[in-house]
């Protein structure tokens, strides 16, 4: 037997993504990402749910489903269905929801469900890099719609949705964070709320509404969601535990009505969700979740306020935001002349990750000139030197800030 | 805006799987699936694991992945190649390590990797649903090779690898479990093993290693793993902690060169896997594995000898099978009048659940007279009074025992 090593190359299918890096480990100044504030997990409290919970019912791990059936452990189901009806005005049941591994197998499942190569979805123009890249890979046709201070624009939405039309062509879904938007952070206001699902149903498009970051307004008020505002079951709507308690743990959750849920189940081939992690999500959750989001709220709030200072200090004039509603990060304009794909690298040799626009954009033009900078797990003091340091390499590779 | 409720049913695409339906809940008597015994589940010792790794470095939950990669929580990956050193032979760097989502989603990454619609793998003649359905829905030629005592005949293999290459016909993979197989229970003897790498070099194909249940042998030794005999790198090998440990534990891993472990991460598109039930595991495994294995074994033995008799009792001559020397399942063999895929309803009214044979095995006309029983996660009364029921509905069905 040879020991020449085995070559795989031959035998790989057409169409697989690129090779994955050797992991390096993390960036110094790391503003990507929907890494969490640390000093902000409430680890007490976890520590606590995971002993009383595994004493309680722990022997139940024995059996795939923990006795829960396929959608997932049923007390993190009660606690959803209870906080989504209180929240963002949903009313569903327990068997409406489907447990996934982060909101990231949602996305998977949706797409796997509804889409196939060549067909069309709608978008928000600038939109979360993982739901552009998913469709890339899927083969689908994207249409991106731009957005205002109040989320995706219905004037456009509406011109959209009549081209559309008019080449005999029904969009598979409109996909939108309605609810502090990935990376403008803009929340729609009801009544443009109402007009979108006007929109959906006079042209037969379901919505699919991803609602990860609304727990993170500041000031805790939040619109009602589309799938609360819809009394006609057109609205698949995915939320997750990552954002608003640690997002190692990967749990996210899809509500969906059983017509349509029914058919992504067969889809989850991965035998359930962990179940630890349902467990202690469900004990936590039950006992602290409204005391928790609240407090982590006043420090994501605190740390975007540093990051607007940062900026303004180190970019002055050359960098302008709208200063979010809630959420971890900061969608910055800069000067047309910069591009932020090539500011990434010499950045990232700097110590400093950022999101380059292109990548969260439809619009690559649109995209070009502007970046994304998560500030929830950096803290303040890595925030001011980030910044410092990102400004420096901007300056030496653009002119800017002057 | 209508009411009537919108129907998603135009919008899928072509070749979904059939709707999940709705749960009804566990039967009274299940001998399906790979449910473990809930006696034997180390209640204590993970509540302490999960106690002690929480209040060490639980802040860590604030990052996807841990500070660890996307490859998952090194710890784990550490205790994984040290023990899969010692018990299977295999000599592994922790970076040719990926955890997965159970190992069910290793299947899923290993086939996304390798396999495109109309390629052809080579497999076990009886064989895992899972792996049979998975390559049934990716519209893949499944060519299966009948065992015998120890296992897939070599025979049989060669004589398929050379009628494939007559037709110009490069497998994508022989995928096995080679140890305490699944269903039949067999254990490749080490010489055949040597014997399947040299057939599978001469070929230039691959070899899929399935090792789930390696830790379930009642003697406690096992072969090496044909990973550990390979010198080729042409091993893609997977485990999992769901038999050893407990099944809602959602951790699997596949060991794998870096040429092609580095083509199945992108594919991994989940944000990690599940980081709680990674740190507890690790912290678990390091300290008690290795005594917590042999009495998981004792217990497992024991209830096969419940299944055993209970079968020989109430099946009388009428059932035969061998005795597994390990593992979960005892693969049954009925008169040739029995259909056991019109004895799953039956049974299943009268509270009783059988994997059919003819869903585990590519020979629908072997498997129609065998079926599995699982006996791990019933108690011994239950083994008893299930195998007693389901021979009262056997034979009022087939008037099989007589």
């Amino acid at each position: 037997m040879s020991s020449m090593p085995f070559d795989f190359t031959p035998l790989l299918p057409a169409g697989l993504p690129p090779a994955a890096p050797r992991w390096t480990g993390r960036v110094k100044f790391d503003f990507t990402g929907g890494n969490n504030d640390s000093d902000r997990l409430p680890l007490d409290d976890l520590v606590a749910a995971a002993d009383s919970v595994l004493r309680r019912e722990g022997r139940t791990l024995s059996t795939y489903g923990l006795n829960s059936g396929p959608q997932g452990y049923r007390p993190l189901r009660e606690f959803l269905a209870a906080k989504l009806n209180s929240d963002a005005g949903i009313n569903c049941a327990v068997d409406d929801i489907l447990i996934t591994s982060g909101s990231l197998q949602a996305l998977d499942l949706v797409n796997g469900t509804l889409l196939a190569r060549g067909d069309t979805v709608i978008i928000e123009q600038d939109c979360y890099q993982g739901t552009i890249n998913r469709l890339n890979r899927l083969g689908v046709t994207v249409v991106g719609i731009p957005l205002d201070g109040d989320g995706m624009r219905m004037d456009m939405l509406s011109g959209a949705l009549d081209g559309l039309k008019a080449k005999g062509v029904r969009a598979k879904y409109i996909y939108t964070i309605p609810t502090v938007q990935n990376p403008t952070s803009t929340i729609m206001p009801v009544e443009r709320r109402r007009e979108m699902l006007r929109l959906a149903a006079a042209h037969g498009v379901p919505i699919f509404e991803d609602d990860c970051y609304a727990d993170l307004i500041w000031s805790g008020q939040r619109p009602p969601a589309l799938h609360a505002l819809s009394d006609r079951g057109d609205v698949i709507y995915v939320g997750s535990f990552s954002k608003s308690i640690a997002p190692a743990l990967r749990v996210g959750y899809i509500v969906a009505p059983w017509g349509v849920m029914s058919r992504m189940m067969p889809l989850k081939t991965d035998g359930g969700s962990g179940a630890l992690e349902q467990m202690v999500l469900a004990e936590f959750c039950t006992r602290h979740f409204s005391k928790h989001v609240p407090a982590l709220r006043r420090a994501l709030r605190a740390k975007l306020e540093t990051m607007m200072e940062s900026v303004k200090e180190h970019f002055g004039a050359a960098a302008t935001f709208d200063d979010p509603k809630g959420g971890i990060f900061l969608w910055v304009t800069l000067p047309e002349n910069v591009d932020t794909q090539k500011l990434y690298q010499p950045a990232l040799a700097a110590g400093v990750a950022i999101n380059p626009g292109a990548e969260w954009s439809v619009n690559k033009a649109y995209g070009r000139n502007r970046m994304r900078l998560c500030f929830a797990s950096p803290t303040h003091e890595e925030i001011h030197q980030g910044v410092a340091k990102l400004a420096e390499v901007c300056r030496s590779e653009f002119g800017v800030p002057a």
